[in-house]
């Protein structure tokens, strides 16, 4: 559990580490911070987001009762297999990959025994990338998840359930690893392949004096980090591929409505996207 | 020219219809109504959007000297059709609907060549339909298209434009018909038919309490008045399904790149989205 005197070491201070350092030096905690660059560390230094900093990796492991890792999954793998010889036994190891399979079960494949891993996926972000756009309010209204397997604790998921109350979440749930990925392959990843393929349609700068809210809402998210994005469409390729299909195939039907002239159909469509919209509002 | 005694006929007193009744008479202009039901005459005189009402078409034809057609287009093309012996010779007739060919034209080529008929779009419009939602400020912040033919007069478009000074719309501008239903079929007609067709990929009620502001912005507008879109979509046929087909291509290619590990044309295709995207953001 975390308690007053808990002290957590933040690895990787951009957008949602900064803003995870910031929430936990808010709240009281002790937060050290681990990053690559001397100026991230001045940043959040100068800024009160972190009590202490250090570019080694290892520094403040054997101060760690919890470590949140906020890298790309790929790096956050490479970075506990290299490095978890230093944490101290009983250290709660913790982080913000949007996608779970292949990282969380990964994780916890090699790691030594006496540390845990306990997989959670803050669904917060921004179009923005780096420390200086780090704040706690994109936590007030966005979910946590947290993604527990076999080999998890229960006292590791009330203390990710606590970080997440800590830091003000909005609302927090538990998944599995594979709901959790077809819940993102849909809600997120395919919204973001949608946005970014309307925006790739044509070249529209000619159009930006006409363009209303319908426009600029679809296409919000397809301003997108490629390094990231890429990354966790990859890891998640197969449940992605299959929701774009998926909408691909209803894209095709509402065509073929449209080019027979279907207007039965077409406002039956129009209407069960209407009412299954509502739905959506409602929790809002 | 609007003067300070011109009189507006508003036929149709729906969102938009009794959005221009009130906008025109908050401006002091004298504001007649006429509309199907008792009831919406009764909720317009209540809300003092316009000075009289009726629900006989042409008894305030012989006092028009605008009247604003706020109607689906085949019934306001009928509607032109009946009664236009009513008209006083001089009068100036236009509208709001959102496609141009095959209304604008069409109204033109059996008009009294002492009346003018100027097309206009106003941008604008909720998720929402009856008089009980009027507003002026959704004006504020809209588009207001002008679509002159060959067949108007310098005087009819600049009297188009000054009536969307006093509506106090955002920005005004002026294009044929071919362009204007071109703009609409991407960035309108398109955009719905992606939200439409999203929302019903699958039925995904279970998903709403993890549902964030990506998925939340790119389905607002699946939320659709079924009867105007699909004759909107119907007049504007072609095009849109132009629209639809270069919009699946992309999406298809972004599929082949993902199934292919692309990893580069993946960045590739994101680095353009952003790029592109950015250029909407300037002139919000």
């Amino acid at each position: 559990m975390i308690r007053n005197d808990t002290t957590f070491v933040i690895v990787g201070l951009g957008l949602l580490g900064g803003s995870y350092a910031m929430g936990l030096k808010e709240a009281g905690y002790g937060v050290l911070g681990v990053a690559r660059r001397q100026e991230t560390i001045d940043h959040a230094l100068a800024h009160h987001m972190i009590d202490a900093g250090t570019l080694d990796p290892e520094e403040f492991l054997d101060q760690a009762d919890i470590v949140v890792f906020a890298l790309y999954p790929h790096i956050m793998i490479d970075w506990i297999h290299e490095h978890q010889n230093a944490f101290r036994p009983g250290t709660l190891l913790t982080d913000v990959s949007g996608v779970k399979v292949n990282v969380a079960d990964k994780v916890q494949s090699f790691l030594r025994d006496d540390v845990e891993f306990i997989a959670a996926h803050p669904m917060a972000g921004r179009e923005t990338r780096g420390i200086e756009y780090a704040n706690t309010e994109m936590f007030h209204d966005a979910n946590y998840i947290i993604v527990p397997t076999e080999k998890n604790t229960k006292e590791a998921v009330e203390t990710s359930r606590q970080l997440a109350e800590i830091l003000q979440f909005h609302h927090i749930a538990t998944l599995t690893m594979q709901e959790h990925d077809e819940m993102i392959g849909f809600l997120s990843q395919l919204t973001h392949v949608i946005a970014v393929s309307l925006m790739n349609t044509h070249d529209n700068s000619h159009l930006v004096e006409y363009t209303g809210d319908s426009f600029r809402d679809l296409t919000r998210i397809a301003k997108i980090n490629e390094t990231m994005w890429s990354e966790l469409f990859l890891l998640n390729k197969k449940i992605l591929l299959s929701e774009i299909d998926a909408f691909a195939k209803e894209l095709e039907h509402f065509r073929d409505t449209l080019a027979k002239e279907d207007v039965d159909e077409m406002k039956r469509l129009f209407i069960q996207s209407t009412e299954r919209r509502k739905k959506f509002d409602k929790l809002k």
